[in-house]
């Protein structure tokens, strides 16, 4: 692949996790450029707002030269055809997981043939980290440190103690 | 990645498919050079033997300018490393193979970690097609065309009637 | 199994995809008269009433002669013990959609043993066809015209745009 | 393991069923003291509340000498380690309750690592039963006598009554 | 489906288990006229000729007016399309066993598109009973009477007395 | 469970490896007396035989004073009930794993139903060795160190030199 290719990283980062920063230094590794893209997910409630998502994300990828971090709505794959994107990046943690995305890159290859989707597997000791576990364990005040960076583990806790606060 | 990121699609290709063919191309778009390695595996008896399948794939791999068939023993992964692969690319078609596949990806991670893996999901209409069901297909006479190229369906059909024949 | 056999296909339809119309096709042949049933699921909100997807649904099934579409309410073996069926029919795209289907067909077969339930492989190129998929597409003002019949286009457009009007 | 080992097996039990019950009796005789936690979930709203659950389940698990049941809130495994338990129970049921286990037992162990999890298989005639599934055959009206003790099931009825009264 | 639709009912029947004949038996109601064939598989080296097996089989198959029992060699299709079979009918115990079925249903929809593929799912009491497994147990010299019939039971025994003694 | 519950663990060990290692420690622990049974597989050719894998085993288990190493042959659970065992206890790594050892242990628990099974899930940093995979990498002369202790990588070196000088 020529070094000006671009690929595209997406997912709802809510909020970005270790497991999120391996797939992205080791995507950054493969390609030209990487567009880490924060999708818009008008059904689903995301604990952070997409600005809030964006202020711990850029930060996190600066260390990456060829990473840059932005939202989008809509589909994935119109977003990837929009900034020419030739790849979509998907990280893989279980079988389960496979067969949806299996679907969904079936389904981008028939909407868009010229973009390719691409698997990443997850590392073995990022496995069961998922966002929403990450959640999960800080809103019952868990230890997080481990699964996500410092910054990320701040905002969870200011988050869950607004939450409460409110309440 | 840069023009000159070398990647390794390694497999038993006995004989080579469709399938194959469809993920060679795929890869060779996204690497500056991709290695089509023909494993050498000891413990099983192939239907072709090594010289036969590099005499059909090689030719089936010109048009792609980029790509090399070689042979190979051993390790996968270290055969990878021999050739300055950065990425093993691996075909998926569906969940439990992909079981399988992330076990041996954590493996090659272990044992080499310079190295990555990437999956690339089968087409939808390439999912159902694999060397050994080809084989079985053409062992009871049946079509084969639209499964493999066809100087790989007469070799196919040669090897089957030796079979009979020397019975 | 004799022509009066009686079997059931339900689902949400909401709306109806290529892939459930491949369903009804092929169950059509299979039995003598096939009810295609549109259940009414209280828990989840559908995007088209039950009698929008009655009226995109009856003229898609008009050229199958042996088939009839209904709406129900309850349980879909209990609808299937009233109207005399003897097969509940049920689409398979994947493996992960077979365990949860596999309990349904227990518990159904539990419940009562009279009716059996066969599953029907979706056709390789409608695998990754769902109706959420082609929702989904649709809300982003995508391409669906290869995954649902054209007045299930309109009607999902008309459905959007009322929803952005209304906004 | 000492007679004085404990364990923990946890759950939503909304209602209790059968399986449930089978693997409180198939622990209770592994471990000598078993807590039976009935989780505070605030994302999911719950049909049966806490109180409603701690009344089915303290006098259907009275047989059981070694068995306690109790409610909590906040992450199992912390609540496992504030009763002092050393094993986690986890009924298991099909390949993909299995994925979404595996990433919390591991997720469990790096929280807690002097805590280990068990999987119990579910008996093949209890493999479909679910607190899901015995809701939604109660919410229409479905016979379920055969998955759920006597007293579960008039709460089920009255439960329902009570909703369509309500309405 | 007409009276006179034929069905196929393909395995390797090595011995005839109790969830064969629940197929066989289920599969029958279904259709016209059932075939169980009994495939001559020549990379296996089966425990029972093919003699043996229709043997077993046909008196096994007797009860059920409108099944036969037939062998033949090749691949399942062709079989199926020899006999006139509209329909393949396949038994599904486990969603690993899917993703083959699915892969091996996509194949011969593709080799013989006017011949469909349903699958039914395993009762619930039969889903752990294979015909290897049978076999496993028997050469254990392990209770097998619940899970073949009578005969099979005494050929099994008898086989493997004779593997003894002819040791 | 009193101090003296009797559990076993039983597979190939051909040879063993880390992961095994850790499945008997977390198994001691749980249970008052842990036997570990080689089983003499007649239908496979194994890499050590059972007088080897034994000289391997039985000095690694030391450590834990519950716990003694036998071979046997026959099925595992006519063993499991000769030594008086309460408990089967098998590893789990992968869902695909799953299903085949629910289908053994639906299958134990109706040959004997007093002795019940439980999995233990894999460590993340295990998940990825296999006795197969150590004896494969160890074929081809790879780094056995971190999967397997120094006693059996001496004795997979050597043996696998013996198996070239042989040639």
């Amino acid at each position: 692949m020529s070094e000006q290719h671009v690929a595209m990283y997406a997912g709802s980062f809510d909020p970005p996790t270790y497991g999120h920063l391996d797939l992205v230094e080791r995507a950054s590794r493969l390609f030209g450029h990487l567009f880490v893209g924060i999708g818009v997910n008008s059904s689903r409630q995301p604990l952070f707002t997409i600005q809030e998502r964006l202020d711990l994300l850029v930060p996190l990828c600066r260390p990456f030269k060829n990473v840059e971090v932005v939202s989008f709505s809509g589909l994935g794959v119109d977003f990837a055809r929009q900034i020419n994107a030739r790849v979509i990046v998907r990280g893989l943690r279980a079988a389960t997981d496979f067969e949806y995305e299996l679907q969904i890159a079936h389904a981008n290859a028939d909407l868009v043939p010229e973009i390719d989707t691409i698997f990443l597997p997850t590392r073995t000791n990022y496995g069961f980290i998922s966002a929403s576990l990450v959640r999960e364990i800080a809103r019952h005040g868990g230890k997080i440190e481990r699964y996500a960076p410092p910054e990320v583990c701040v905002a969870l806790r200011r988050k869950f103690s607004d939450e409460f606060a409110s309440k």
